[in-house]
């Protein structure tokens, strides 16, 4: 039985604490955040503290907290020698205060509110000062997913900031796309099996030769004609810089 | 029974013949192309030709042909009066000769060369210049999907461009991950969960919603990071742009 303390009230430490709560190998003895608040409605209400002088033995300190909160929080334990990991893609693993043994547990997924997680199948990307803990980790992860990682701070900085590209200035394309259809009363929704199936092609296939369209094409006509549809100026600067980027990458110009 | 014949020997012109082929209501009279190539390892010679004047008679001609030889091929077709149709998201209408009744069957989807397309999850959006043909181009796809639109010339025009956003250019930042993991050594799959889920909550959740990241939050600490550890350039200009776009849209500033 690993014993574990959850730090933090955000989407990821309710998503954690919910697919803790179905383990039996794993109990969360403990749930700290400042407003008391429970991480489900299932909770036990002396299992929420509020203040870090109630902290009771565990084998691990999860802080799921905010960036900001990390090291703050790390240096605020009022115990020494425990492994305290944190769950964030961008911190690096020193952030936390080293009068604890220090770890990372970050499962690589974008977390809503109200969205159940499958967490089977995300990627953990672990990190620890040494063998045990990072041994005591990888068996937390695996109750959750098998798919494990044992990534560095600095891997992690490059798995963050990809998944900007990925994720973030994706979203940021569907967001335009659902603008433009708007803007000219098409359904958005006509979009969604492109959307998905070109998500999905990804896993299979690399992205270089998934790659199709007016620009690595070098069809100047056509893309002439979508940047006369397209009125809005960032969404044409946004055309323009994408274009031009495909066409240098695959060796075609303008 | 719907006689179809279809021209061309691209990819859409193969999927589209395989669909058909297990259609009891379709039957694919012929398929014309120049170098007389089977659609399909099953498909009977004397159903592929080569030379115009051997078209037979049919209810529906589709010509899915690339988007320059369209407006060519409609006005070799040695006949008058029949429903011509092409497959095009970006060419009008009325691009096809005048000669023949004219519309278009255009599937909204990324079609790969060895991926097996399940037809039933990708919409048709149709146009036709009579009620009857347009009847005629529903009943025909409703045979493959219960997606369908009846999508003016100028609205597929919009389609055409939305498409290039969901799914060239997002490609392309997969692409761009794909080259910063692999200069770093992480292995790109680790993201494969996340960009499935990007695309899957947009199904479910209006894209500005779903946005998050270092742009709309404005966290220039995590952004100048990025900028850092980005070292080429056309990758930095389309993070830039990227950030710049979403903090505009959404009322944040650098």
């Amino acid at each position: 039985m690993i014993r574990v303390i959850i730090l933090g009230a955000g989407n990821v430490a309710k998503h954690l604490y919910t697919a803790f709560y179905n383990q039996k190998s794993v109990e969360v003895v403990q749930c700290y955040n400042r407003k008391g608040l429970p991480l489900h409605p299932d909770q036990k209400e002396n299992t929420i503290i509020q203040d870090f002088s109630a902290l009771q033995e565990a084998d691990i300190y999860i802080l799921a907290v905010s960036d900001d909160a990390i090291e703050e929080v790390s240096n605020l334990l009022p115990f020494t020698n425990k492994l305290i990991v944190h769950t964030s893609g961008s911190v690096p693993m020193n952030a936390l205060a080293n009068t604890n043994k220090r770890g990372v547990f970050y499962p690589l997924q974008t977390f809503s509110k109200d969205k159940t997680v499958d967490f089977s199948t995300i990627p953990f990307c672990l990190e620890a000062e040494n063998e045990t803990d990072l041994m005591l980790l990888k068996e937390l992860s695996t109750t959750l997913s098998n798919k494990v990682y044992e990534i560095s701070s600095e891997q992690r900085n490059i798995l963050h900031v990809s998944a900007v590209f990925v994720n973030n200035f994706t979203n940021y394309l569907f967001s335009t796309a659902n603008d433009i259809c708007n803007e000219h009363d098409v359904p958005f929704e006509i979009l969604h099996p492109l959307i998905l199936e070109t998500a999905q092609k990804i896993t299979k296939m690399n992205p270089d030769l998934a790659q199709t369209g007016p620009g690595i094409r070098n069809d100047s006509k056509t893309i002439n004609r979508h940047l006369k549809i397209i009125t809005d100026t960032t969404q044409q600067e946004l055309y323009k810089t994408l274009t031009k980027a495909i066409q240098s990458k695959y060796g075609k110009k303008l």
